[in-house]
């Protein structure tokens, strides 16, 4: 049941990346309280239902957690259950590469034979039983050397994704953000969505890293050692420093699995169109607006009154004392409104 | 200078017209904060500059206010300088002819010969030079018995006001909102909209309403007897009840002066784009928001972070807890926000 069986075998432990920093859903999301922490889609914030979701396949205990030190209070607050030794803290900003790597080191202290699940804390899946289903294939395949990601079929020629070009199931090469053209061809040829999902051995993240990131290595090696060396390591993600040259060498292999589960990296307010429940007029909304003639728009507010008239393919948000009124096709945008405030004189 | 001059042979009172409740400027106006009270184009609030308008025209201790009760406090706010007994209070919301009854009776108490300058108290007016000229030519035409209408030369179809139809300075036809076609015509033939100001004798129009309004002038005879009788009044506005039979009978004469003065019934927030300054993108702001790739919107924030991003001809209003968009063409339509409020469970 829900792949349980099939991973007792292996020593399944889930690192959840939870140190990102993003603003595409300002104003809810702001730098100090990052998407990870809304709950956006649902009752619970995404972390935790990150976190709950591998629950039945991956117990509190074999759970790390991986955050910059400005955010691991609120990590505790979203998880009070996570081991006092599992929060993972890096100590700067270097990408997901290096938090990996130190996540990695980490388990690999506790449980030399650990396979890890590594997972984003900021996106939604719908059918959490078929995403624990295929991370226990996952593990599977982990288990016997392979590095594992999960690759989502994809419904719109999307250009700010990764795409993966598989020959069976191995992933042949990543291909990051993509044109317009080029998207479209990935799609009819039935290439699939990065999710960002990434089950291997530590063993395996360890000599893949030592070989296409050799600087990220020595770092980590230094750490091993007890120094503190981790701003040294490359700002760079897995995907690019790692994933993308492995893909290219073939060897150990890389796996893509066909993730069919619902999934939506909710990038920008538009992606709430995937989660919630349209009203009759087309609208997605939460909080109790006052809508008259206005059809598919997508609503976000915390109180007040929030009113909306004749407009239509608006995203209108409102929290606390700020407010965004952006066409639903432009809400990626939303970045800019953050710059401006960062680099202005509001 | 500024009429003053001519107006000194007349005994020239003002009546202004402070029991307006629209809420056309929701959330910015409410049921407890008309529009009157809003500084709307300017630092004063639009009561405060209807007063300041046509001080050198007329004097404090012969201005008077027409407000309800509800409202009295606030006018006092306003306008601290106002006589005592100016402020003439409506028992209750019985439209503009009972109105101008009242404060007739309580002006002609005080003067026997005076001239009232009835005027709305939330309009917007430009020159204000030009509008005192205006109404001293008014006050002395008033003084030969006539009763004077100021009316605004057209500069669209607008179905919303009333029509003024001219032979000579002669008004004949008062025509309240056309339907489009008409309203084209009526522009096309140099018809004036009704401005809503009207200059006559007390006695004069204590004559024409006995003569047109039999009914509000048997309540007024009540009220001067000392009885309290207006809430027996017909609930009328003066223009419907007395200005157009009068104009239909001739008789005494209804004078129409054209008034160019720069006037404005900001009658709705798309209004502010006629007394606002636009930015280089046509967008017309008060307050401080963000305003990226964004054209020829109407923005006003009293505080917070409000932030457009792609979006044009819009109304984006914030002020306190309440937000409101809405095309521009459609922000007549915003009393429909206020009528969900009031009937709805929000």
């Amino acid at each position: 049941v829900d792949g349980r069986q099939a991973v007792d075998a292996v020593s399944l432990h889930a690192v959840v990346l939870a140190g990102g920093s993003g603003t595409r859903f300002w104003p809810w999301s702001t730098p100090a309280r990052p998407k990870q922490f809304l709950p956006i889609g649902g009752a619970e914030s995404l972390l935790v239902r990150t976190v709950q979701r591998i629950g039945p396949l991956v117990p509190t205990e074999r759970t790390w957690v991986v955050a910059s030190a400005g955010l691991a209070a609120e990590v505790r607050r979203h998880l009070p259950a996570l081991g006092e030794d599992r929060l993972v803290v890096e100590p700067c900003a270097r990408g997901t590469a290096a938090a990996i790597g130190l996540a990695a080191l980490a388990v690999a202290g506790v449980d030399p034979d650990a396979v890890l699940a590594v997972l984003p804390s900021d996106h939604h899946v719908a059918r959490g039983a078929a995403f624990r289903e295929l991370l226990a294939v996952a593990a599977e395949r982990a288990a016997e050397g392979a590095v594992v990601t999960l690759g989502v079929p994809p419904t719109r020629p999307e250009t700010g994704f990764g795409y993966l070009e598989r020959h069976g199931d191995r992933v042949v090469r990543f291909t990051e953000k993509p044109d317009r053209e080029t998207a479209a061809r990935f799609v009819a040829a039935g290439h699939l969505w990065n999710a960002g999902v990434f089950v291997a051995r530590a063993s395996v993240l360890r000599s893949v890293i030592a070989v296409h990131l050799p600087a990220l290595h020595r770092v980590l090696e230094h750490i091993a050692a007890g120094e503190d060396a981790f701003a040294e390591a490359p700002g760079v993600s897995l995907d690019h420093g790692v994933m993308e040259p492995l893909a290219a060498a073939g060897t150990p292999p890389v796996v893509g699995l066909r993730a069919d589960v619902g999934w939506s990296d909710l990038g920008s307010w538009s992606a709430l169109a995937e989660v919630g429940a349209p009203d009759a007029s087309g609208n997605v909304v939460s909080g109790t607006p006052v809508l008259i003639d206005s059809a598919r728009n997508i609503v976000h507010t915390d109180g007040g009154t929030v009113a909306l008239v004749g407009v239509s393919d608006l995203v209108v948000v409102r929290v606390g004392d700020s407010v965004l009124v952006c066409p639903r096709e432009r809400s990626q945008e939303v970045r800019r409104v953050v710059e401006a405030l960062a680099g202005g004189s509001e």
